[in-house]
């Protein structure tokens, strides 16, 4: 019988799900609203109602529904996936057995943290596909990270391993949402983005980025580059250097064969994921960089449900 | 019959070499010049010199050696101990085949990077001995480090791994000697210890390094900031917390339960440490420091000698 992966990623607002055949094809895919505000009973009912339809659309096709796989925010305890560091945007999460959730389900259901999810993705059948080395960031909202060593998924100590973004970039610098001092974060993250083509803006009066009306967003800064307007280019120019300089820190320390750029950023193209690149190559020593490949990530927004369904497909031994 | 494990360490300098048992007694341990200046084929008869002394000294107490490890400085293939990157100390040395150097002699000769063998005895019989997830870094001259995730050495996609010296500190900033801007080692190594212990000294005129004759050396430095003498308190305190700050960026990223501080400037004792671990305590994530213990080397000088003899200790599996 044709066996089936399931994967759930849980957003504030969306639980992602999908089904994955062994060899990473997408068999369905959909969103169901998560219901954070009305509270952890009605987003656990969320949840179950979102595995019941995994089943059902396994059996419709005649598959076994081999196990699901969850990725939360937050700090997850693997495999289990009890619930020990908290996430803003789903209050009360902290302490939740999320494999508990689903112990009348008839399969394993495991749990892991959401970047891991989105590297796991990207690794097992992605960008990253084939490497046992690799760094998977996503540059969004938020920087986040997941790496891959000697083939096998870091989670660190206490499961709380891949915070690229709050990795120092300038000593003594601004202060970041944490209260940290010179983050990544603080400087590359959509915001810092914003605020840095706002103030070009200001400079070139021509720019399209000066009559826009209300605040910028991302999408318009990267619209606005891909056109070549001078304060777009400026501000995505510097953003993709301070980008690489530290993903070349990390290649200097872990030399990975493959970097993975993932997050709503990513989604900017190729010409923005170019200046990345250049950066890290100029940062990160001749040796690593000789067999070091900087991609922009594949799957995109269903990374995160992908890689939680790749938790349960054992072709990539688990740590 | 007892089995001993031999370990070299080769340096510009000196060979230090020893015999351990397997659980990591020190036997009986030398040094030996390496005659660098003597040329590549003085050097490996240097080795070889060693290799039989390792031999002899194990006969002598009835003994058989099970096999040598060699640390070199450099990037190492590893196990068979090619040299693919180079070392401004050992001119001519990339290219050479270290097993290949001993291929006569009736045991296994397995050789790896210096550093990673200062990481392994630490690792397997030092401070970080039971840990699974740590992070080992060298404060000196240079600035260097090795790592563990998941129970083995991260030696990287092309064994270049642990540049921690060459990880970025301060965005744009100063540029070191391998022409990057704002490496962590142009801030916090040995000399540029010395170069703001010297500036301060200009500040504080009743400070006693203001009346030390010639150049500043890291050990009068630290032996004045022992005293209390305020231009070192205050060189010492900037120079930890830059280090901390560095090291608490790698525990976000690597999340590990041990960070080991060894090399030089590790020996100026507790005083020192503490303020690393202060600052490596405020900028690390409370979810990782929970577990995280920062700690001096135990092996000083002799972690090399002593991780390359570790390399054929079946103990801890290699990757």
């Amino acid at each position: 019988m044709t066996k089936y992966y399931g994967g759930i990623d849980l957003g504030g607002t969306f639980i992602k799900a999908g089904l994955l055949s062994e060899n990473g094809d997408i068999i369905h895919n959909f969103a169901f609203p998560s219901r954070v505000e009305q509270g952890i009973p009605a987003l656990k009912e969320s949840l179950r109602v979102v595995a019941r339809k995994l089943v059902e659309e396994s059996e419709l096709r005649g598959a076994a529904l081999a196990g699901i796989g969850v990725g939360s925010p937050g700090t997850i305890i693997f495999p289990d996936g009890i619930v020990t560091g908290a996430t803003p945007n789903i209050p009360g999460w902290v302490g939740t057995n999320i494999s508990g959730i689903f112990s009348d389900f008839p399969f394993p259901v495991v749990a892991d943290n959401d970047a891991n999810c989105m590297g796991l993705a990207e690794a097992t059948f992605g960008a990253g596909k084939g490497t046992k080395n690799g760094f998977y960031l996503t540059l969004g909202t938020g920087v986040g990270g997941a790496m891959f060593v000697n083939g096998a998924i870091v989670r660190g100590a206490s499961f709380c391993a891949g915070e690229f973004g709050h990795m120092v970039l300038v000593y003594n610098g601004d202060t970041c949402k944490t209260g940290r001092k010179g983050c990544l974060e603080q400087y590359v993250a959509a915001g810092a983005l914003c605020r840095s083509a706002m103030q070009l803006a200001g400079k070139y009066p021509d720019s399209a980025l000066s009559s826009q009306p209300g605040e910028l967003d991302v999408v318009d800064i990267f619209d606005a580059f891909k056109r070549g307007d001078q304060a777009a280019v400026e501000a995505v120019s510097a953003n993709a250097d301070m980008v690489g300089v530290a993903i070349g820190s990390v290649v200097n320390l872990l030399n990975p064969e493959i970097v993975v750029i993932g997050g709503g950023m990513s989604q900017a193209g190729e010409k923005y994921i170019g200046l990345i690149r250049k950066s890290v190559f100029s940062f990160a020593f001749e040796s690593t960089t000789s067999i070091l490949k900087v991609e922009a990530a594949k799957f995109g927004n269903d990374a995160g449900w992908i890689g939680a369904a790749c938790l349960n497909i054992g072709s990539r031994p688990l740590p």
